[in-house]
């Protein structure tokens, strides 16, 4: 089965089954929120085919009460809305692609990241229904859809810290933009972990799992783990990623031709974790000097930060470079080269892109 | 009047009045835990002279029921301890000197930091008793020390969110390393709030003062921001700090001579903020390779992790360097240049020293 998707024509897709496709990066320098038609899809499997009216969330493990919530269930718990990036934690690999090759990933870029309103029930509200148990320290989540890349093929699933999963940003969510979720972003019902990589964020909710110890399926013990340059994929190997962190982008121009004179750029920043972002500089000459760039809108420490800012180039060709500061003062590696990894995760290093500027 | 210190003998002292000193690396890497006489002092006044029958502590603002509390009362309160480390936001200021001198600043290097266990009682208790209106975001803290150097001369103080302030770890703290708080550290009672800079762990604590905005004295609406390289320090430019980031330190064997061969590198690494440590490189080359170093005790969220590698040498001069990786997949800038600023705070660059091996 292949996923069903309105406008593929206007998504830079990696793969057609399972679908993958991220934003074009003018596309997201275009808004604040991204259009969910035009929202990054990182798939395992098929995409499942769920009745609303059939769905029913298991809430178990270390709980006093075991639930099974169908869809009118969970919409009877307070609504709650939350604006929030999520990002994919394999976005602007193609960077890390262009230090060494990493096979078998795709070349995501900055686009494998969007920006929505998400609206749903808060988790939190659900666990206090279902009586957290001592012991608990983790809260797992299982999707519908077998993935047939896991080893042995089984439900996407992953899981977040207790301490997280109680905040009220947690959302077992069931509408984007004020829509019901579409069935490639999850439907009826997903996780909606802000600050986390997408992965977290688990589509096609089916099962959430209160637990002693961290999720142990594949797509945590296995995959989405950071790793040494030399290390192999492995259980267990390297440390598994949970938040995001700081990272920045110029969107606009795209790399290419741009006209001698005043250039606008644009772009965002997202600080991950429960940061925000509170500075962004671009620099012309490769990193020597930064000029502050204008924060646009701020949508709240749940979601990316647009900027623009307009520099004066010379006819010839320029490396054009981005970097942003977290409001813990912490900045970016230079150099995608410094966090080469494996799998090609977390490339937190300055956003570039190269204009030849014409005369 | 002149600080009293027991053994200014073992410390690095920047300056005798206001006494500002940090711990020798040797020092530092020789435990987990940093000895009160050993642990780094930043004054911007005289220590005051406080009789513990004498002090109390007012808690205002935003609450419910202001209170008035003897050290007695302070004590009735559920007893709380917690291991963290401090750190100053001029810490490791010397690397960015050497890129760019900092004028009327202290070069303080690794050893402005320092982990203590600290007893005392939750901040959350006492607000708790206090009661927090509607509208409070803030909690602010005031010392009975009064700092010449502010502009007008005030009590140093500071604030932190309010959600922070909320949290267990953070303590009105009494003892340090099971005896009591020593005058130097801010006795009798000193606010501590673990993961953020040392400036707003404020010692000599008289008054709490719950708050809609963030403090606006000058040692947070003035002093401990950071400003972008060409800004000029002036009420409310740049941007406070708060949460401290990412560093990793070499502090054994010290810049200088060593005999070729094997020779162990031992340091420490400090995520900040509400991270956590995952892993530590080091690198003989400059940082082309790394190797990952093996690190020693966990002593929870809030304190440095400890951590040694073993190299191999040949005769000739090295720079050795390591960095960090947090659990949110971050890892630091490679060269203090690029996070140079005036006032020469968050030094996050990678750790570095110089050996000549000797044959």
């Amino acid at each position: 089965m292949t996923a069903r998707y309105g406008k593929v024509g206007s998504m830079i897709v990696h793969q057609d089954d399972p679908f993958n496709a991220e934003t074009p990066p003018a596309a997201l320098a275009a808004g604040d929120r991204t259009p969910a038609d035009r929202f990054y899809v990182r798939s395992h499997g098929p995409v499942p085919e769920i009745a609303p009216g059939a769905w029913r969330l298991r809430v178990e493990g270390l709980v006093g009460r075991p639930l099974e919530l169908s869809l009118e269930e969970l919409r009877r718990l307070p609504r709650r809305e939350v604006v929030a990036t999520l990002q994919c934690a394999g976005a602007r690999r193609a960077a890390l692609m262009a230090v060494r090759d990493i096979e078998g990933e795709a070349p995501w870029g900055p686009g494998a990241a969007g920006t929505a309103v998400w609206g749903g029930v808060a988790l939190a509200d659900v666990l206090a229904r279902a009586g957290v148990s001592p012991g608990a320290e983790h809260v797992g989540f299982a999707g519908a859809d077998t993935s047939p890349e896991a080893d042995p093929p089984q439900p996407f699933g992953g899981s977040i810290p207790l301490e997280k999963a109680l905040r009220e940003e947690v959302l077992l969510a069931f509408e984007m933009n004020g829509e019901p979720l579409p069935p490639v972003h999850g439907a009826p019902v997903r996780a909606l972990v802000p600050g986390y990589i997408g992965a977290r964020s688990v589509k096609w909710l089916e099962r959430v799992e209160v637990r002693a110890e961290p999720w142990d399926g594949y797509f945590q013990a296995v995959a989405y783990r950071l790793l040494a340059p030399d290390e192999q994929p492995g259980p267990g190997r390297g440390f598994p990623l949970g938040e995001t962190a700081l990272i920045a982008d110029i969107l606009a121009p795209a790399d290419g031709a741009v006209p001698a004179g005043e250039v606008e750029l644009r772009g965002h920043a997202f600080a991950g974790g429960e940061r925000f972002v509170v500075r962004v500089d671009v620099s012309t000459d490769g990193g020597r000097r930064w000029t502050a760039a204008e924060l646009l809108a701020d949508q709240g420490r749940w979601a990316w930060r647009r900027w623009r800012a307009t520099v004066a180039l010379a006819p010839g060709e320029h490396e054009l470079a981005v970097r942003a500061w977290d409001s813990a003062g912490a900045t970016q590696p230079e150099d995608p080269a410094t966090v080469w990894n494996p799998k090609g995760y977390a490339n937190t290093a300055w956003g570039r892109i190269v204009v030849r500027v014409t005369s």
